[in-house]
């Protein structure tokens, strides 16, 4: 019955050619090997909250980012994934003294790294820390809807917040397995006032 | 000459109806007493950086801005002024557990306090702690040429950083003693990915 009123929100808003907005905190992509490398032999990851996304999961598990200049604790989201990759915020990664650039999620190629510390030892990346371009995910189903391409640049518009913004060189996705969402970072989140329920559309 | 050169520049942008967007980081300003309290009695600020409004400057003083969670240092802005105000923005509101609302400069009615610490003494402010809501200082006569007034709340699109945005619920503020210029706090610059000379524009 609840699942049944979800997808009829979801629906609902698809009707309005709407969609949520949802804020990701810095966190951490591991492989199985850091993994164990940070949190000991054998070790699995735990699933604390599900995600937005099809089996992605915010994990149990936290880990110090170490760069030049001072540490975060991050959360490590799961499940495991190929590479490794932090995702910061340009406020965070000045914190911690590290120049990143914004990209993708997976494109690590010449980005900087830093040091992951977990209770059972340290990893050093060569690269992989990144500031995560703002993105919206969608089935091939909800581009047809909202008339939109995988990869295409497209603004979306939040208003109601008291900081009204319309994001540009927002990237669209498009994969059967992602379930409708966009993802901006804190600071984005922030410069939006962006709480509780936020909701963006399309501006062309 | 160089003077004549910049005067020039500002006019070119007018004339393109445009201006620089400037990032204020987190600070802070206060009035003589409270100075007094922190530095030691009959203090002065010392003046490290003039700012774009003209008679106000970076100070080389700092204090701590202690929050229920944390601290985090802040620059004093000069020269002191007749109430205390803190302007942090919401990542570092949170950073050190403060709940602060959007408020124009000045408005420090019904807002958060938090704890002043220098290093002559601590000073516990009742009122006063805000994330300033974005603004455009501009002379009268700016305010004609972009066709706009006092209080006006506009939207200001700044493109080609690679994170585009146009940020809504600007608010114009116009006053003979300020030099064209919007102000913008570091999530709102971060989200933007402004750096180095930033050009806005207004759009209706």
């Amino acid at each position: 019955m609840i699942k049944i009123i979800i997808n009829r929100v979801a629906e609902d808003l698809k009707m309005e050619k709407t969609f949520i907005v949802e804020t990701s905190a810095r966190h951490v992509h591991v492989n199985q090997e850091t993994l164990e490398a940070l949190f000991g032999v054998g070790y699995q990851l735990t699933v604390k909250k599900p995600l937005s996304q099809p089996g992605q999961y915010a994990s149990g598990e936290k880990v110090e980012v170490i760069g030049p200049k001072k540490s975060l604790t991050c959360s490590i989201l799961g499940p495991c994934r190929k590479d490794n990759q932090v995702e910061l915020s340009f406020t965070d990664a000045r914190t911690i003294g590290i120049t990143a650039p914004v990209k993708e999620s997976g494109d690590i190629a010449n980005t900087p790294g830093c040091i992951l510390k977990g209770p059972a030892g340290e990893v050093e990346l060569k690269n992989g820390v990144i500031i995560a371009k703002r993105h919206i995910h969608m089935t091939p189903e909800d581009a047809i809807t909202f008339g939109v391409k995988d990869k295409e640049i497209v603004s979306v518009k939040v208003t109601g917040t008291g900081r009204d913004v319309i994001y540009g060189d927002t990237v669209v996705r498009v994969n059967k397995s992602y379930a409708l969402a966009m993802h901006v970072d804190t600071d984005e989140s922030n410069a939006g006032a962006f709480g509780g329920e936020v909701l963006g559309t399309i501006v062309k």
